[in-house]
Formats: structure tokens, sequence, C-alpha cells
């Protein structure tokens, strides 16, 4: 009988916050590739450019100005997939058409007024603002609103329609269906075990240390063991935080540094500012902000790329209809992160 | 106060076969884009390409020879993402680190030996081959595997590595994420409402009349109301059959004529192979096999195109730590392809 190995034979990982499994199919890292290429992203963009809608001093579409902003910027979308005033649809009387309103908005994070710099490019102070400026937003909205998702979406093979570093904020009036089923299971965990369940992930993994690829004084970024997108990673505080806002002064700058390293680091693995799509998730703005011990404040980076900065990983069919899929292991894929350096590969030109 | 309008107010839509809502956002499909366009796909291949892996008396990779075949052509796939035979690993004692064994095969079939045609300009004979193809090797390796996958991944936007017409089956040992998903929340309503859920949806459809695409003698194809993709389609019989075998001759014959209208829609849309993922959900080979009263078989089609055969939907930030969402509302969807022929436009050149 040949014993599990977990980098030879395919087995199934389960995901405790969306309570799916993926497929882990190491072995098949071997196939050759004749599908689509990736567009490499240009290399070398202006620090200002006059096409931009975002860049400082420019009209957008809408006409409106932007400022001669020096830090971060935001305004909102002029095409938000939101509004802040629809109106319900009335009940169907049919189950199987079950329907129901939504409001919110939609704004747009300008990160900085250079053009061609992204994340891992900006100085710490930069980023740092960029945290500010993520938690002001999320506080000030979640006023009005139950759920509000902070996201980037990076590079033209994640959707990015403007190459102007940025990031966005979409406030809903709903629990959307990634962070309702998070609750559930968060709470269900904490009510079954009386402990938080990603407080508990933090310390597995810090004693399993094959999965981190950045670790900081007050921050920590694994490729989750089960992990869907190749190199897709998960970035928690190690001390208890429900939201951005419950991070101290330290914890904030210290955050800053483990975003530039762990973004240095994707960029440095295929020499190119490397997509994925990132974003926060936090205890909702419930009502009555009581019921919360499950939560603990989390980002998460899905990136696409999988062999180069050319050729992706695509869920597509048995994905789609089936389940997650992917080649090397979670533990692989940190390994080669954490081989890197964590300063960026333009600053050592 | 405003009436409600989906065609112009935000709302989000459930879909009672993943317990998932959709946030449509009608008003947003006038937003410009700027972002990346896929590379239309080439539009003149030859019937027969010495380099492809697929054509029929050509060397694959792993040096066995395909046959001369005339209809379709089943072989393994010599880069399987399972094994027949692997080990299961021990279970791990930390609850957050589950993991299990998963074995199974995977194979490809070939549509048709000419490498330039897609389904929908084969012949409706051809078409009824690929139909039988499916069958067998669902009905063959249904009796090891508890599930078995059929599905298709067209275009390189939808990371089809070859360009030769054909599917792919993988057979699991195990009930995939969105299968065991489905089974639950059919079976739930069954329970509840005594009926079967697919066959009331059909009847809900025919009644509406505004999502049908395609309708043939057996069978209907619609934009479900809960449809995330911007033209993703579901294809139902009308008569109860819980899996492929279960169909007549007759409706064999029709579902051929159906997957051609269908497909021709698609390509005539923005007259281009239109790339999709396709795909069967059934009931799956339980041991035993007097539980499957609430599965109705149905084919499922996510094609990523929105605007234009270069400009398509991306599935990325918002809606990956969030929620699906989509521009053009389902109704305007079905209507835009109802307006279409459904001969293929290359064969009205
Ligand atoms: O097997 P193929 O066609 O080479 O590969 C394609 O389909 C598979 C099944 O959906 C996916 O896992 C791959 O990411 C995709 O590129
Ligand atoms: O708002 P953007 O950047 O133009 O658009 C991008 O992000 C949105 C939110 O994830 C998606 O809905 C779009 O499909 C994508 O192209």
């Amino acid at each position: 009988n040949t014993p599990f190995d977990p980098t030879d034979h395919p087995h199934r990982r389960y995901n405790p916050l969306t309570g799916q499994y993926v497929l882990v199919s190491p072995h098949r890292a071997k196939r050759p590739w004749s599908g689509q290429d990736e567009k490499p992203p240009e290399e070398t963009l202006p620090a200002y450019e006059s096409s931009c809608f975002l860049c400082p001093g420019n009209t957008r579409i809408s006409g409106d100005v932007n400022p001669a902003y020096g830090g971060t910027f935001v305004f909102d979308n002029d095409f938000a997939a939101l509004m802040t005033d629809s109106p319900n649809p009335e009940e169907s009387d049919n189950p199987l058409f079950k329907i129901e309103g939504a409001r919110g908005l939609s704004r747009v994070i300008c990160f900085s007024p250079d053009h061609s710099k992204t994340l891992p490019e900006l100085s710490l102070k930069a980023i740092r603002g960029v945290i500010e400026t993520w938690n002001d937003q999320i506080e000030s909205l979640g006023k009005d609103y139950l759920w509000v998702q902070a996201f980037e979406n990076k590079g033209e093979a994640m959707g990015c329609s403007q190459p102007h570093p940025h990031g966005q904020i979409w406030a809903n009036s709903f629990l959307p269906n990634e962070i309702a089923k998070k609750d559930e299971l968060l709470k269900t965990h904490f009510e079954r075990h009386g402990k938080n369940l990603l407080a508990e992930y933090v310390e597995s993994e810090q004693k399993e240390r094959t999965r981190i690829v950045v670790e900081t004084t007050h921050w920590l970024a694994v490729v989750p063991f089960w992990a869907a997108w190749p190199f897709e990673t998960m970035l928690l505080p190690k001390v208890p935080a429900k939201r951005l806002n419950d991070l101290g002064e330290e914890q904030r700058e210290d955050l800053a540094l483990a975003l530039k390293k762990l973004t240095s680091r994707y960029d440095n693995l295929f020499q190119c500012p490397f997509p994925y799509s990132m974003g926060w998730h936090y205890a909702p703005f419930f009502k009555d902000d009581s019921d919360i011990e499950h939560w603990q404040l989390h980002a998460l980076f899905y990136p696409p790329l999988l062999r180069s900065a050319t050729v992706r990983k695509f869920m597509v069919g048995y994905e789609m209809l089936a389940e997650s899929q992917r080649d090397i292991t979670p533990e692989q894929a940190a390994e080669r992160l954490r081989a890197l350096s964590d300063i960026h590969y333009k600053s050592r030109e």
C-alpha cells in the first residue's frame, strides 16, 4: 500500500469558512499549456496620464474634476451597481421567483496620485493612508449599511478597467452571500467550541509553519490550508480584532508593512504587477453589535496566475459545475512565495 | 414613490438550486469599458490540423495514436486531475485541517473528427452521437463512481487549451460541492412541497414566457430567473427524467435539435464562436437509487461574454468576496437571444 503523499495524491480539503471543499491535484502541474495567454501588463506607466479618469486634476466622465489630491482620494462611482433609494419589488406569489430590494452605494478609492505605482510600490506612509481610508469609509458607511465591502481588482486579468491604482467600496443594505455564509459558519463554530475559529486558525498555522508567507510582529499571511486559487492568501492579525477600527496604532503601522511585503512577494514571483482581487471581511454592522464575538478581521487575496505572468488558472467547467480544483498544493505555493525576497523587484533595479 | 421597475432598479434574486442570491444592477449596463479585450477566436480553422492532439490519426503527448474515428472519440485524459487508486490521507487531529481522499478519472470526448466544427455546426446526427456518448460514459462510470461530471469548456476565454471541439468527463468517488448542495436543496423542497422543484420551474417558465430562449417539443431553454452570467441558460426536458438514460428515442432526437438551436443563437449573438462552460446535472449514483425522486436532469450553460465578442463579464472583487452581480436582467438577455435566428450564421453565408 502506497502511503498518502499530499504532493502526489489527489485529495479534498475542507474550507470551514465557506463550507466548501477544494479538489487538490498536485500531480497535474506537469501538463502542458496551449491555451490562452494573458496580455502582460504594460511595464512602464507614466506618473501622470492626461486621459486617466483617476489622475489628480483630470475630468471624469460625469464632468466632475478630481482635486489635486496628494494621498488617497475617494469619490462616488459614476456607474454604481447600487442606488441609495431604489424601491422594493413586490413579493412574487411563486416561491421560485424570490426577489428582494437592494440599496447601497459604490465608491472608488484612488490609492495615490501617482498613476504608475501599485500597492507594493507605495511608501509605508502611503499604504498607511490607504488603510485609514478603508477604515474611515467602512466605519462611516457602516452607520447606514449592514455590509461595506472594501476590495481591489488589480490587473486586466481581474477585470480592472483602469490602470490607475485604486480600490472600491460597495455598501449594501443586505448581507451578501459570502458574508452571510461565513457569519453562520463562524457563529456555529463559536457556539460549539466556545472559541473563535480564526483565532484558533492563526495559532494552528503558527505552529505548523508550512503555509506562512509573511509574518510581521502583529500580522500573519498564509496560503490557507483550503486555498482554491494557486497563490491565494489570507492576511490576519494575531490579536483579536472584529474590524479594522479595533486595531491600535502599532497594528496599523505593522499592517502597512505586512501588505507591502505580501504584495512585493507577489510581484516578485513572476516579475510582474501580480493581478488579484483582494478585500476585507470583518464583523457586519448588525443593528445589535453584541453578537459578533465569533468574528475576526481578515483580508483575502485571490490571484489568478498559475505558471507565469501570462498563464493563469481557469475556474471553469468542472470548477463551475462541480468543485474548485487546484494543481500545486497550498504548502508548495507558500514555499515558493516564501523563497522570494520581500523587497519589490523594481526597487532593486 | 417610484414604483419598482426590474429593468431600472437594483435588486436581488434567489437561486433555489444553490441557495445563493445574485445582485441585479440593470441600470449599470451603460458604463463605458476600457478594460481587457478577449482575443477574438480564429475564425477559419482547417478541418484537419496535423499538430492537433485530438485530430484522427495524430499522436498524443502520451505517445498514443488516435484512431481514424468518424463520430465521437473518447480517451483517458493524459493529465487527469484524479487517479483511480490514490490512497486516503490520515485524519488530522485538528478539525480546521479537514482532508479526505478522492478518487476518479478523467476522459476527453472529441465531438467530431472535424477540427473546425463546434457543436452548433455539427449535423443533428453528429450531435445525437455526442448525446449518446455522454450517456454511455455517465452510465458506465456511474457503476463505479458516485458522480460523473460531463462538461465542455469552449473557447480560450473559458480556459480551453485545445481548439478541436471536445468535452470532458470527470468521474468522482465523492459528491462535489455543487452537486451536494443541489441535492440537499432539491430534496428539502420535495419533502416540504411534495413536488419536484425543477418540474415546477419548467411549468412556471412556460407560463411566464419571458425568459424562454428555445422551445422544442420536449425541451425548454431559459435564462434562469436567478442567472448570474449575462447570457446563462438552463436546458430542461419537459417530462420527468432523472438522468440522460431516462430519455426516450424521441426526446434524444429532440435534444440534439434543442442543443443546435441554443448554441446557434449563442454564436449568432456576437457572430462568433460563443465561449462557455456547459455541463449536465442529474441524479447522482447513490448506492441506493430510491432516493432521487427530487432530481430532474438539466444542462447548464455559463457563457462569459457581455457586450461583444471581445468584452466579457468579470466575476471578480465584489463577486468573489461578496455576491455575484449582473448588469442586464435575465429577461433582457432572453429577449436578445430570442430575437436572433436559430440558424447558425456561418451556414447562412
Ligand atoms: O483540462 P483542460 O481543458 O486542459 O483545462 C481546463 O478545464 C479544467 C476543468 O474545468 C480546469 O481545471 C482547467 O483550469 C482549465 O484550463
Ligand atoms: O467597477 P469596475 O472596476 O469597472 O468593474 C469590475 O469590478 C466589478 C466589481 O467586482 C465587477 O462587477 C466588474 O465585472 C469588473 O469589471
